[in-house]
């Protein structure tokens, strides 16, 4: 299809496809003249991807860059590529060394023993767990510790319905693009769903979700 | 206290500090002589805050000079704040007017009744949730509105426990402080839990959780 067609069919303007392709984001299509190109639904699932990293997941384009890269490596391991996708849901910057921080890092091991996770404390999402914690605690919130396991609880049946569709669909679709978008993607999904619980929650404990304009939004 | 002791007791460099009361992010000191600032605890606290919703929560200066200024105005009603808390979370961007964005509108008003969640699918949240659907089922992800009511569980529970803590300490803390930093920093929390229980389900399914290399990081 022309570069026309394929605007049309994902939403996506055309200076915003040719943006694409100069950073390396999208292949460019097969030149049939010296000034058009053609374009097949390889083009047009690999937009729309980019398109959901973008607008559902918030990823930067550099980021989507690196992705993109990694999934498009065969002889880039699975977990190297979803390296890439978790890293960018991690959070930046160097950690305190206070008191709090020390005592994250112990109630974080204490979670991973107790609830027998197969998990190493060293692991990236350990150490951004710990410095939420560590965050909270500066705030006067260290009794937010107390809610962990139910937080954990729900962490865990996340994970086994992600885990059970990644099984269910691995023959389907490739892999490692099915855990890219089930990371980034599944994500957005748990977030909004929790702002909507928040709503719910909140109406049944003080018998409103707020005033309409702000419902109207 | 003096700005060199402000910075050794929350770890932020002075000219940081200098930088955030320019942005009015953090109040200025009083001034005790013409190049003399005094500091106390209420600009250590700001400060922290400040340094969790930038570094645990991801937020950019300019969205937390926003959320700031809403937990500062008294007049400002509890629900604009968790607004301009929450929003943050949301995604930006404009909808498709596809079958896709259709069929995902239509699955989370289902959602919302068939759980009989106090929500309106007109919420920011809700809309949220059915662009993340939509991108999905783009991508050839359609079947995973099936486990969405696993998701809804975990959101749930979570949602639950949130409650539960604000309502608890509600007396001790600012509830609108509480509720921008349960927000932001629970949703960090979560995000590193369920990256955690991954590893653990996928060492449980596949037997490994990576190379060590990927874990020694």
């Amino acid at each position: 299809m022309r570069i026309g067609e394929l605007s049309r069919k994902t939403g996506v303007p055309v200076p915003t496809i040719k943006y694409y392709v100069r950073e390396g984001l999208l292949p460019p299509g097969e030149l049939t003249s010296p000034n058009q190109a053609n374009y097949d639904e390889a083009h047009e699932r690999r937009l729309q991807l980019i398109r959901a990293l973008l607008d559902v997941g918030g990823m930067k384009v550099a980021e989507i860059a690196d992705v993109l890269k990694a999934i498009d490596d065969p002889a880039r391991p699975l977990h190297k590529v979803l390296g890439a996708a978790a890293d960018r849901l991690g959070t930046a910057g160097t950690e305190h060394d206070d008191t709090e921080s020390a005592a994250a890092h112990a109630v974080v091991a204490d979670l991973i023993s107790r609830r027998g996770w197969q998990a190493h404390e060293s692991n990236p999402a350990a150490a951004d767990l710990s410095k939420a914690i560590a965050a909270m605690a500066r705030l006067g919130h260290g009794a937010f510790v107390e809610v962990l396991d139910d937080y954990a609880d729900a962490a865990e049946q996340v994970a086994r319905a992600d885990l059970a569709y990644v099984d269910r669909r691995v023959a389907v679709e490739g892999m490692v693009e099915t855990v890219v978008i089930g990371t980034v993607l599944g994500e957005a999904v748990f977030s909004a769903l929790r702002r909507l619980a928040h709503v719910d929650a909140s109406a049944k404990l003080y018998g409103t979700e707020g005033p309409p304009e702000r419902n109207a939004n």
